[in-house]
C-alpha cells in the first residue's frame, strides 16, 4: 500500500524562507501587534476599475468558455501594439501567446526550449521559483553569482556552457536593469554560444528613471516573458503573455493546448481593457515613484545603506552583512522588535542572502513611512 | 544565432485533430453554411449566475490578489464538504488543493510523483493531453488499449509494471464508468505492484443512471482530480481541484507555489458560490439528460449503433470502422455534406480511432434534434 505514496526526486523543491516571515507576521497581528509589511511582493492596488468594469459586462453577456489556446485575438493585437508604445517595436501578434501568468509562460517556454538535465542559467540574486520550476521540471538550474558593479547581473563572457539563460531586468529583489548595451551584449554573447536567451520583463512600465529595455528591441531569436500582475495590478488573476520567435509559435501552441487549454477567460477579457488604463497605472506608478523615494532617503538615514540601484520595481536590496550574517534571524528581530516584516536574502540567492535583505515598497506611502520611522528606531536601539 | 531557436525533444507534442474539424466548421460557418457543432467537449451554458454575482461584489470590495497557494481556506473547506454531500466521505480540507483547472493538477500531480523517464499509463481511447502533458514532462505515456467489453477502462491484473495510471469515470470520449468494485479492484491492483493511482473524476455529477464513484471512497492512497469545468459550467474560468495523501501535501504545495503561485483569485471566489447552485446545474443535467435520449435514439436510427455505453459525462462513442477506416476523412466528409462537426477517434486513440467517432452533446437541445436529423439524411443517402 506504499507505492502510491511514493513522491519524486523533483518535486522535492526548496520552501520559500519568506512564507516563514509572512507566518510570523500574521501570528503577531492576530495577537494584536501592528505589522508593516515591507515582504510582499505585489501591489495593494486591485485591477484597474475599467477591466473590472469590462468583466462585470462580459459576464452578462457571454458564457466565458475556453478562448483559443494562443489567446482572445483582440487581446494578443492590443498587447503587440504595447510593444510599439512602449518600444517602438513592430511585432507580429500571431507571435504572442497569451499565459496565465508568467508562471504559465515560464513553463511553457522551459519544455519548448530544454530537455531533462539540460542546464539553465539564473542571476543570483533572483527570482526564487526559476530554479524551483526548473527542478520541477528535471532541469538543472546553474546559479550564477553576479556582482554589485554589474548591477547584480550576469555579464557576457564570463558565463558557462548553458542551454539557456534567463535575465530579468528590472530585476527581484534587487530592482536593477540592464541598460541597452549591457543587454545587447549579453544576448549577443548567449546567441554566440548557443545559449536560448529568455527575458522576464515582469516589471517593464515599473521604472523610476530610463525605461526598460526590451530584449525584443535586441533580437527576435528570444522569448520575452511578461505579466499583468505589476504595472498593471493583476497579480490574483494570473495573466501574462510571452512572445516566442515566429518559428515557434506552433510547437507553443500545442504545449499550450495540452499543459493550459488557455489562460483565464475572464482574466483576459479584464486584461484587455487594463491596457487602456494608462491614467490609473501612471497614478498607482505615482505611489510607488513616492514609496521609493520615502526608502532611499529613510533606509540609509537608519543605517541601512549598502543597496543596489533601484532603477525599477519596488524592492529595494540591502547588503547587511556588517549587520548579521543570519537574514533570517535578522528578518525575525526585525519583526518582533521594529514590528516591520521585510524578507531575507536567502529565498533570491541561497549562499551569499544570509546577508542580505529585501525591503518591498508596494504598499501605501503612509505604511512607507511609519515603517522607515521603526526601522530608525529599532537600528538606532541596537 | 541559430541557438536560441532549438527546440525541446519533449516539446513535440501531437496536434489535436479536432483542431482541423474545428477550423474547417468554422470556414464553412464563414461561407455561409450552417454547421451543428458536436465537436466540442465543453457546455454552452456560462457559470452559474450566483458565480457571477458572487465576483461582481467581490470586484467591488477587494483587490483580489494573490491568494495563498492551496487556495481560499473557504473554498477549500467547501470543496471538502462535497464529499461528505456527494460520496459520504469524510475529507479534510488540509488535503484539498485548488488548482488552476485540472490542467494544473496534472502538471502539479506528474511533477509530484514521477520523475523523468518514469512510465504512466492511461486506457485508450483518452483524453489527449495526458499523453502530451506526461512528454512535455520527459514522461512516457503508456497507452492501453481497453475493450469495449470492459467499458473501455484499464483492467487489473493485465497492466504492466508502471509508476502510475490515470483512470477517468466518466471517461472521455467514450462515457463509460467503472463501477465500485472494479474501481476497487483496479486501485487494489496498482498499490500490489506500487504503481501511483490518479483519478480523473472531472465528469462526476454529470451521470444519468448510478453515481460515480470516487476514488476516495476507496483509499486515501490516490491522487484524485475533479474540476469546475464540467459539472459546473465554468470550462474558461480555469479553476478545478485536486485531493492528494496527507503526505504529499506539503511538497505539492511548494510545487504549486513556485509553478502556479495561486489559482486564479476571481475563478476561485466565482466557484465558491458555484457549490451551492445546486437548482441551475442540475437544469443544466436535465439538458444534458434530454440531448442524451435524443442521440440513443436518434444516432443508431442513423446507423451509429455500434456505441459505448454513456454512463455519464456528454459523449458518445460510436464504432464506425464498418463504415471507414479513416476517421479523419469522414468526418470530414460529416461536416461537408450533413453540416454536422464531429470528433474523430485518432485524438484519444491513435491506432484504432481511425473507426471510430466521437458525438458531444453538450450543445443544446434543438442543436440535437437538428443534428441527428441532418446525420440520419447523410446516412441515408450514403
Amino acid at each position: 500500500m506504499t507505492g502510491a505514496r511514493r513522491l519524486s526526486v523533483r518535486s522535492q523543491v526548496d520552501p520559500f524562507i519568506v512564507m516563514d516571515v509572512m507566518e510570523a507576521a500574521r501570528q503577531s497581528e492576530a495577537a494584536g501587534k501592528s505589522v508593516i509589511h515591507m515582504e510582499v511582493g505585489q501591489p495593494g492596488t486591485p485591477a484597474p476599475a475599467a477591466a473590472r468594469t469590462a468583466l462585470a459586462q462580459a459576464m452578462e453577456t457571454g458564457a466565458l468558455g475556453y478562448t483559443v489556446a494562443l489567446g482572445l485575438p483582440a487581446l494578443r493585437a492590443r498587447i503587440a501594439r504595447l510593444y510599439r508604445d512602449w518600444y517602438g517595436v513592430d511585432l507580429d501578434p500571431g507571435r504572442v501567446v497569451v499565459t496565465a501568468g508568467s508562471s504559465a509562460a515560464f513553463l511553457l517556454a522551459f519544455t519548448a526550449l530544454f530537455d531533462a538535465g539540460d542546464r539553465v542559467g539564473l542571476g543570483l540574486p533572483g527570482y526564487p521559483s526559476y530554479r524551483q520550476i526548473l527542478r520541477a521540471l528535471s532541469l538543472e538550474a546553474v546559479g550564477i553569482e553576479t556582482r554589485a558593479e554589474d548591477r547584480f547581473q550576469p555579464v557576457a563572457g564570463t558565463l558557462p556552457d548553458l542551454a539557456g539563460l534567463i535575465v530579468a531586468s528590472p530585476a527581484n529583489p534587487t530592482g536593477t536593469m540592464l541598460d541597452r548595451g549591457a543587454l545587447t551584449t549579453l544576448i549577443d554573447g548567449c546567441h554566440a554560444q548557443g545559449t536560448a536567451f529568455i527575458s522576464d520583463e515582469i516589471y517593464h512600465g515599473v521604472q523610476y528613471g530610463d525605461r526598460a529595455v526590451s530584449a525584443l528591441e535586441v533580437s527576435d531569436d528570444v522569448y520575452v516573458i511578461n505579466s499583468f500582475s505589476k504595472y498593471f495590478s493583476m497579480t490574483g488573476w494570473r495573466i501574462g503573455w510571452m512572445v516566442v520567435p515566429e518559428d515557434h509559435v506552433r510547437t507553443v501552441e500545442r504545449l499550450a493546448q495540452n499543459m493550459f487549454i488557455c489562460a483565464p477567460h475572464a482574466s483576459q477579457v479584464a486584461a484587455l481593457a487594463a491596457l487602456d488604463a494608462e491614467e490609473e497605472l501612471q497614478a498607482n506608478l505615482s505611489v510607488y515613484a513616492e514609496n521609493r523615494r520615502i526608502l532611499l532617503e529613510g533606509l540609509p538615514a537608519a543605517g541601512f545603506d549598502r543597496i543596489a540601484p533601484p532603477d525599477g520595481a519596488f524592492y529595494i536590496y540591502a547588503d547587511v552583512s556588517d549587520l548579521t550574517q543570519d537574514s533570517r534571524a535578522f528578518a525575525a528581530e526585525v519583526l518582533e522588535r521594529a514590528g516591520v516584516a521585510v524578507t531575507p536574502g536567502l529565498d533570491f540567492d541561497p549562499g551569499r542572502g544570509a546577508g542580505t535583505l529585501r525591503f518591498s515598497y508596494a504598499g501605501s506611502t503612509a505604511d512607507m513611512v511609519e515603517g522607515v520611522e521603526r526601522l530608525r528606531r529599532f537600528m538606532a536601539a541596537r
